[in-house]
Protein backbone atom coordinates (compact mmCIF):
# COMPACT_ATOMS: atom_id res chain seq x y z
CA UNK A 1 0.00 0.00 0.00
CA UNK A 2 2.94 2.65 -1.07
CA UNK A 3 2.29 3.47 -4.26
CA UNK A 4 5.39 5.43 -4.68
CA UNK A 5 7.41 2.98 -3.11
CA UNK A 6 6.02 0.39 -5.41
CA UNK A 7 7.21 2.19 -8.66
CA UNK A 8 10.51 2.57 -7.50
CA UNK A 9 10.78 -1.16 -6.84
CA UNK A 10 9.28 -2.03 -10.03
CA UNK A 11 12.05 -0.29 -11.80
CA UNK A 12 14.68 -1.52 -9.82
CA UNK A 13 13.67 -4.62 -10.87
CA UNK A 14 13.27 -3.70 -14.67
CA UNK A 15 16.72 -2.12 -14.09
CA UNK A 16 18.43 -5.56 -13.10
CA UNK A 17 18.00 -6.84 -17.08
CA UNK A 18 20.80 -4.08 -18.26
CA UNK A 19 23.00 -7.38 -16.10
CA UNK A 20 22.13 -9.20 -19.60
CA UNK A 21 22.66 -6.63 -22.18
CA UNK A 22 26.21 -7.47 -23.64
CA UNK A 23 28.30 -5.50 -24.91
CA UNK A 24 31.33 -6.01 -27.81
CA UNK A 25 34.47 -5.62 -25.64
CA UNK A 26 35.69 -8.39 -23.37
CA UNK A 27 36.73 -8.18 -19.54
CA UNK A 28 40.18 -6.96 -19.42
CA UNK A 29 41.21 -10.91 -18.59
CA UNK A 30 39.38 -11.37 -22.19
CA UNK A 31 37.65 -14.55 -20.39
CA UNK A 32 33.76 -13.56 -21.88
CA UNK A 33 32.42 -10.18 -22.63
CA UNK A 34 30.98 -7.32 -20.64
CA UNK A 35 27.21 -6.34 -19.82
CA UNK A 36 25.99 -2.99 -19.55
CA UNK A 37 24.81 -3.28 -15.38
CA UNK A 38 28.77 -3.93 -14.93
CA UNK A 39 30.36 -1.80 -17.26
CA UNK A 40 28.50 1.22 -15.87
CA UNK A 41 29.63 0.25 -12.25
CA UNK A 42 33.29 0.42 -13.81
CA UNK A 43 32.62 4.10 -15.62
CA UNK A 44 31.80 4.95 -11.70
CA UNK A 45 34.48 4.03 -10.63
CA UNK A 46 36.45 5.66 -13.61
CA UNK A 47 34.68 9.17 -12.40
CA UNK A 48 35.96 8.45 -8.65
CA UNK A 49 39.74 7.86 -9.80
CA UNK A 50 40.02 10.30 -12.52
CA UNK A 51 37.84 13.07 -10.96
CA UNK A 52 41.44 15.05 -11.28
CA UNK A 53 41.38 14.55 -14.76
CA UNK A 54 38.18 16.76 -15.09
CA UNK A 55 37.96 20.38 -16.33
CA UNK A 56 37.59 22.89 -13.32
CA UNK A 57 33.67 22.86 -12.49
CA UNK A 58 32.52 19.28 -13.41
CA UNK A 59 30.10 17.92 -10.30
CA UNK A 60 31.86 14.04 -10.06
CA UNK A 61 28.91 13.30 -8.35
CA UNK A 62 26.55 14.49 -11.16
CA UNK A 63 28.85 12.91 -13.33
CA UNK A 64 28.47 9.18 -11.37
CA UNK A 65 25.06 9.47 -11.61
CA UNK A 66 24.99 9.75 -15.62
CA UNK A 67 27.27 7.11 -15.77
CA UNK A 68 25.16 4.75 -13.10
CA UNK A 69 21.70 5.92 -15.71
CA UNK A 70 23.73 6.35 -19.15
CA UNK A 71 23.05 2.52 -20.92
CA UNK A 72 19.08 1.49 -19.37
CA UNK A 73 17.57 2.85 -22.38
CA UNK A 74 20.18 -0.94 -24.45
CA UNK A 75 17.39 -2.95 -22.15
CA UNK A 76 15.23 -2.55 -24.68
CA UNK A 77 17.60 -1.56 -27.79
CA UNK A 78 21.00 -3.38 -26.43
CA UNK A 79 24.19 -1.91 -26.92
CA UNK A 80 25.57 -0.81 -30.82
CA UNK A 81 29.13 -1.47 -30.75
CA UNK A 82 30.88 1.61 -31.63
CA UNK A 83 32.87 -0.05 -34.53
CA UNK A 84 29.88 -2.08 -35.66
CA UNK A 85 28.95 -1.31 -39.33
CA UNK A 86 32.14 0.18 -39.99
CA UNK A 87 31.02 3.13 -37.48
CA UNK A 88 27.94 4.13 -39.00
CA UNK A 89 25.22 1.83 -36.88
CA UNK A 90 25.96 4.03 -33.36
CA UNK A 91 24.06 6.97 -33.30
CA UNK A 92 22.21 6.60 -36.52
CA UNK A 93 18.18 8.03 -36.70
CA UNK A 94 16.76 4.42 -35.96
CA UNK A 95 19.29 3.99 -32.81
CA UNK A 96 18.55 7.59 -31.15
CA UNK A 97 14.62 6.79 -31.62
CA UNK A 98 14.96 3.71 -30.10
CA UNK A 99 16.71 4.68 -27.48
CA UNK A 100 14.12 7.67 -27.00
CA UNK A 101 11.35 5.29 -26.76
CA UNK A 102 13.23 2.94 -24.99
CA UNK A 103 13.50 5.84 -22.12
CA UNK A 104 9.57 7.01 -22.25
CA UNK A 105 8.84 3.79 -21.15
CA UNK A 106 12.02 3.01 -18.99
CA UNK A 107 12.09 6.30 -17.18
CA UNK A 108 8.28 5.98 -17.50
CA UNK A 109 8.04 3.36 -14.48
CA UNK A 110 9.52 5.68 -11.90
CA UNK A 111 7.49 8.33 -10.08
CA UNK A 112 7.19 11.29 -11.87
CA UNK A 113 9.26 13.18 -10.12
CA UNK A 114 12.36 10.83 -10.00
CA UNK A 115 11.69 9.89 -13.96
CA UNK A 116 11.58 13.49 -14.90
CA UNK A 117 14.84 14.16 -12.86
CA UNK A 118 16.88 10.51 -14.67
CA UNK A 119 15.36 11.51 -18.14
CA UNK A 120 16.85 14.66 -17.87
CA UNK A 121 20.35 13.61 -16.84
CA UNK A 122 20.42 11.40 -19.92
CA UNK A 123 19.43 13.76 -22.29
CA UNK A 124 22.18 15.68 -20.73
CA UNK A 125 24.34 12.77 -21.17
CA UNK A 126 23.55 11.94 -24.59
CA UNK A 127 23.70 15.67 -26.02
CA UNK A 128 27.42 15.73 -24.80
CA UNK A 129 27.53 19.87 -24.45
CA UNK A 130 27.58 20.62 -20.68
CA UNK A 131 30.77 19.69 -19.23
CA UNK A 132 29.60 16.94 -16.53
CA UNK A 133 28.48 15.51 -20.01
CA UNK A 134 31.29 15.67 -22.27
CA UNK A 135 33.30 14.47 -19.06
CA UNK A 136 31.25 11.26 -18.68
CA UNK A 137 31.26 10.35 -22.62
CA UNK A 138 34.83 10.58 -22.06
CA UNK A 139 35.22 7.75 -19.78
CA UNK A 140 32.55 6.02 -21.49
CA UNK A 141 34.62 6.11 -24.48
CA UNK A 142 38.01 5.15 -22.79
CA UNK A 143 37.17 2.84 -20.62
CA UNK A 144 36.84 -0.10 -23.49
CA UNK A 145 40.08 1.25 -24.81
CA UNK A 146 41.96 0.05 -21.80
CA UNK A 147 39.76 -3.32 -22.20
CA UNK A 148 41.03 -3.90 -25.20
CA UNK A 149 44.29 -3.09 -24.48
CA UNK A 150 44.47 -5.55 -21.63
CA UNK A 151 42.59 -8.26 -23.79
CA UNK A 152 45.26 -7.88 -26.75
CA UNK A 153 43.14 -6.01 -29.51
CA UNK A 154 39.54 -6.73 -28.17
CA UNK A 155 36.87 -5.14 -30.79
CA UNK A 156 39.81 -3.77 -32.70
CA UNK A 157 40.76 -6.97 -33.92
CA UNK A 158 36.97 -8.12 -34.52
CA UNK A 159 35.81 -5.13 -36.29
CA UNK A 160 39.39 -4.54 -38.00
CA UNK A 161 39.54 -0.81 -36.80
CA UNK A 162 42.89 1.67 -37.94
CA UNK A 163 44.54 3.74 -35.92
CA UNK A 164 43.15 6.39 -37.64
CA UNK A 165 39.45 5.49 -36.87
CA UNK A 166 39.74 4.82 -33.36
CA UNK A 167 41.56 8.42 -32.86
CA UNK A 168 38.46 9.43 -35.16
CA UNK A 169 35.46 7.35 -33.28
CA UNK A 170 36.96 7.48 -29.89
CA UNK A 171 40.26 9.70 -29.18
CA UNK A 172 38.70 12.93 -30.32
CA UNK A 173 35.93 12.47 -27.57
CA UNK A 174 37.99 11.18 -24.86
CA UNK A 175 40.33 13.64 -25.64
CA UNK A 176 37.14 16.57 -25.00
CA UNK A 177 36.57 15.90 -21.73
CA UNK A 178 40.25 14.56 -20.83
CA UNK A 179 42.88 15.75 -22.84
CA UNK A 180 45.84 14.66 -20.28
CA UNK A 181 44.07 11.08 -20.19
CA UNK A 182 43.58 11.03 -23.86
CA UNK A 183 47.27 12.02 -24.44
CA UNK A 184 48.42 9.00 -21.78
CA UNK A 185 46.03 6.68 -23.35
CA UNK A 186 47.30 7.17 -27.09
CA UNK A 187 50.80 6.51 -26.44
CA UNK A 188 49.61 3.19 -25.10
CA UNK A 189 47.44 2.79 -28.73
CA UNK A 190 49.78 3.93 -31.14
CA UNK A 191 52.85 1.64 -29.70
CA UNK A 192 49.61 -1.32 -29.97
CA UNK A 193 48.69 -0.40 -33.67
CA UNK A 194 52.37 0.07 -35.08
CA UNK A 195 53.36 -3.38 -33.76
CA UNK A 196 50.40 -4.93 -35.93
CA UNK B 1 55.75 9.60 -18.04
CA UNK B 2 52.98 10.24 -15.66
CA UNK B 3 53.01 7.99 -12.31
CA UNK B 4 49.98 9.62 -10.72
CA UNK B 5 47.88 8.26 -14.01
CA UNK B 6 49.57 5.29 -14.19
CA UNK B 7 48.44 4.46 -10.69
CA UNK B 8 44.99 5.25 -11.11
CA UNK B 9 45.06 3.39 -14.44
CA UNK B 10 46.16 0.18 -12.89
CA UNK B 11 44.12 0.30 -9.84
CA UNK B 12 41.04 0.55 -12.88
CA UNK B 13 42.33 -2.34 -14.29
CA UNK B 14 42.61 -4.38 -11.04
CA UNK B 15 39.10 -3.71 -10.13
CA UNK B 16 38.23 -5.03 -13.45
CA UNK B 17 38.79 -8.21 -11.48
CA UNK B 18 35.65 -7.49 -9.84
CA UNK B 19 33.25 -8.66 -12.89
CA UNK B 20 34.54 -12.36 -12.16
CA UNK B 21 33.48 -12.35 -8.35
CA UNK B 22 30.66 -14.66 -8.19
CA UNK B 23 27.72 -14.10 -5.64
CA UNK B 24 25.07 -16.74 -4.20
CA UNK B 25 22.00 -14.45 -5.44
CA UNK B 26 21.29 -14.85 -9.17
CA UNK B 27 20.10 -12.38 -11.48
CA UNK B 28 16.60 -11.45 -10.67
CA UNK B 29 15.43 -13.90 -13.92
CA UNK B 30 17.15 -16.11 -12.55
CA UNK B 31 19.05 -17.36 -15.76
CA UNK B 32 23.00 -17.16 -14.08
CA UNK B 33 24.29 -15.81 -10.65
CA UNK B 34 25.12 -12.06 -10.09
CA UNK B 35 29.13 -10.96 -10.01
CA UNK B 36 30.17 -8.06 -7.25
CA UNK B 37 30.67 -5.43 -9.79
CA UNK B 38 26.99 -5.56 -11.74
CA UNK B 39 25.91 -5.96 -8.11
CA UNK B 40 28.04 -2.80 -6.81
CA UNK B 41 26.20 -0.73 -10.17
CA UNK B 42 22.53 -2.31 -9.11
CA UNK B 43 23.22 -0.66 -5.77
CA UNK B 44 24.26 2.47 -6.31
CA UNK B 45 21.13 2.76 -8.65
CA UNK B 46 19.10 1.76 -5.60
CA UNK B 47 20.68 4.53 -3.74
CA UNK B 48 19.35 7.00 -6.58
CA UNK B 49 15.82 6.19 -6.50
CA UNK B 50 15.35 5.20 -2.97
CA UNK B 51 17.08 8.30 -1.39
CA UNK B 52 13.69 9.54 0.24
CA UNK B 53 13.80 5.87 2.52
CA UNK B 54 17.19 7.31 3.68
CA UNK B 55 16.99 9.24 7.43
CA UNK B 56 17.24 12.94 6.73
CA UNK B 57 20.77 13.99 7.10
CA UNK B 58 21.92 11.02 4.76
CA UNK B 59 24.05 12.33 1.86
CA UNK B 60 23.25 10.05 -1.26
CA UNK B 61 26.48 10.90 -3.17
CA UNK B 62 28.00 9.61 -0.15
CA UNK B 63 26.41 6.73 -0.04
CA UNK B 64 26.92 5.81 -3.89
CA UNK B 65 30.76 6.41 -3.78
CA UNK B 66 30.77 4.00 -0.75
CA UNK B 67 28.28 1.18 -2.71
CA UNK B 68 30.87 1.47 -6.14
CA UNK B 69 33.74 0.67 -3.79
CA UNK B 70 32.29 -1.29 -1.00
CA UNK B 71 33.14 -5.35 -2.60
CA UNK B 72 36.71 -4.28 -3.99
CA UNK B 73 38.16 -6.36 -1.50
CA UNK B 74 36.10 -9.33 -2.81
CA UNK B 75 38.66 -9.38 -5.50
CA UNK B 76 41.11 -11.23 -3.10
CA UNK B 77 38.53 -12.99 -0.24
CA UNK B 78 34.97 -13.41 -2.83
CA UNK B 79 32.20 -13.00 -1.90
CA UNK B 80 30.93 -14.57 1.79
CA UNK B 81 27.00 -15.51 1.27
CA UNK B 82 25.11 -14.11 4.30
CA UNK B 83 23.38 -17.26 4.69
CA UNK B 84 26.66 -19.43 3.65
CA UNK B 85 27.53 -22.00 7.08
CA UNK B 86 24.60 -21.67 8.49
CA UNK B 87 25.05 -17.55 8.64
CA UNK B 88 28.33 -18.39 10.48
CA UNK B 89 30.76 -17.46 7.60
CA UNK B 90 29.84 -13.67 6.85
CA UNK B 91 31.71 -11.62 9.35
CA UNK B 92 34.18 -14.16 10.92
CA UNK B 93 37.41 -12.57 12.10
CA UNK B 94 38.89 -14.94 9.55
CA UNK B 95 37.44 -13.17 6.67
CA UNK B 96 37.63 -9.70 8.03
CA UNK B 97 40.71 -10.05 8.58
CA UNK B 98 41.14 -11.05 5.25
CA UNK B 99 39.62 -8.03 4.02
CA UNK B 100 41.33 -6.00 5.44
CA UNK B 101 44.48 -7.63 3.97
CA UNK B 102 42.93 -7.21 0.81
CA UNK B 103 41.96 -3.17 1.24
CA UNK B 104 45.67 -3.04 1.86
CA UNK B 105 46.62 -4.15 -1.12
CA UNK B 106 43.78 -2.98 -3.43
CA UNK B 107 43.40 0.72 -2.26
CA UNK B 108 47.34 0.67 -2.08
CA UNK B 109 47.38 0.98 -5.79
CA UNK B 110 46.25 3.84 -5.92
CA UNK B 111 48.16 7.57 -5.12
CA UNK B 112 48.22 7.98 -1.80
CA UNK B 113 45.74 10.88 -1.39
CA UNK B 114 42.70 8.59 -3.32
CA UNK B 115 44.27 5.68 -1.86
CA UNK B 116 43.42 7.09 1.68
CA UNK B 117 40.36 8.57 0.98
CA UNK B 118 38.56 5.26 -0.37
CA UNK B 119 40.31 3.30 2.17
CA UNK B 120 37.88 5.18 5.12
CA UNK B 121 34.86 5.15 2.91
CA UNK B 122 35.32 1.50 2.78
CA UNK B 123 35.90 1.61 6.69
CA UNK B 124 32.93 4.03 7.28
CA UNK B 125 30.73 1.22 4.94
CA UNK B 126 31.96 -1.79 7.33
CA UNK B 127 31.60 -0.43 11.11
CA UNK B 128 27.95 0.60 9.86
CA UNK B 129 27.82 3.29 12.13
CA UNK B 130 27.65 7.20 9.90
CA UNK B 131 23.98 7.66 9.04
CA UNK B 132 25.36 6.99 5.64
CA UNK B 133 27.21 3.55 6.24
CA UNK B 134 24.01 2.39 7.78
CA UNK B 135 21.79 3.64 5.01
CA UNK B 136 24.13 2.16 2.65
CA UNK B 137 24.67 -1.11 4.34
CA UNK B 138 20.56 -1.46 4.12
CA UNK B 139 20.68 -1.43 0.33
CA UNK B 140 23.11 -4.19 0.05
CA UNK B 141 21.25 -5.88 2.32
CA UNK B 142 17.92 -5.54 0.42
CA UNK B 143 18.92 -6.19 -3.28
CA UNK B 144 19.64 -9.79 -2.61
CA UNK B 145 15.89 -9.93 -1.02
CA UNK B 146 14.28 -8.25 -3.96
CA UNK B 147 16.22 -10.90 -6.36
CA UNK B 148 15.24 -14.27 -3.89
CA UNK B 149 11.65 -12.86 -4.28
CA UNK B 150 11.74 -12.43 -8.19
CA UNK B 151 13.46 -15.79 -8.82
CA UNK B 152 11.33 -18.08 -6.81
CA UNK B 153 13.55 -18.11 -3.79
CA UNK B 154 17.08 -18.23 -4.64
CA UNK B 155 19.65 -18.66 -1.79
CA UNK B 156 16.82 -18.96 0.97
CA UNK B 157 16.08 -22.14 -0.73
CA UNK B 158 20.21 -23.18 -1.27
CA UNK B 159 20.38 -22.63 2.25
CA UNK B 160 17.38 -23.20 3.72
CA UNK B 161 16.80 -19.93 5.19
CA UNK B 162 13.84 -19.43 7.25
CA UNK B 163 11.41 -16.53 8.09
CA UNK B 164 13.20 -15.78 11.52
CA UNK B 165 16.57 -16.49 10.41
CA UNK B 166 15.87 -14.00 7.46
CA UNK B 167 14.71 -11.17 9.95
CA UNK B 168 17.93 -11.62 12.22
CA UNK B 169 20.38 -11.62 9.35
CA UNK B 170 19.11 -9.46 6.38
CA UNK B 171 15.64 -7.45 8.34
CA UNK B 172 17.19 -6.13 11.32
CA UNK B 173 20.00 -4.17 9.09
CA UNK B 174 17.93 -3.09 6.42
CA UNK B 175 15.08 -1.56 8.85
CA UNK B 176 17.88 -0.56 10.92
CA UNK B 177 18.18 2.36 8.01
CA UNK B 178 15.53 2.37 5.72
CA UNK B 179 12.51 1.04 7.83
CA UNK B 180 9.86 2.01 5.91
CA UNK B 181 11.48 0.11 2.79
CA UNK B 182 11.70 -3.23 5.03
CA UNK B 183 8.23 -3.30 6.59
CA UNK B 184 7.29 -3.01 2.42
CA UNK B 185 9.43 -5.56 1.70
CA UNK B 186 8.98 -7.37 4.82
CA UNK B 187 5.31 -8.15 3.51
CA UNK B 188 6.24 -9.62 0.79
CA UNK B 189 8.87 -11.83 1.91
CA UNK B 190 5.85 -12.83 5.06
CA UNK B 191 3.88 -13.86 1.86
CA UNK B 192 6.55 -15.83 0.62
CA UNK B 193 7.47 -17.84 3.50
CA UNK B 194 4.20 -18.37 4.47
CA UNK B 195 3.21 -19.97 1.21
CA UNK B 196 6.19 -22.94 1.29
CA1 LIG C 1 27.59 -6.34 -1.17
Amino acid sequence: MNDRLSAQMGFLLEADRLKSVLRATTLADGSRVENSGEHSWHLALYAMVLRDQAAPGVNIDRVMRMLILHDLVEIDVGDVPIHSANGAAHGSAEVLAAERAAADRIFGLLPPDLGSEFRALWEEFEAAESPDAVFAKSLDRVQPVMQNLASGGGTWVTYGVTADQLESRVGVKVARGAPTLWAWVQEKTTAWFAAR
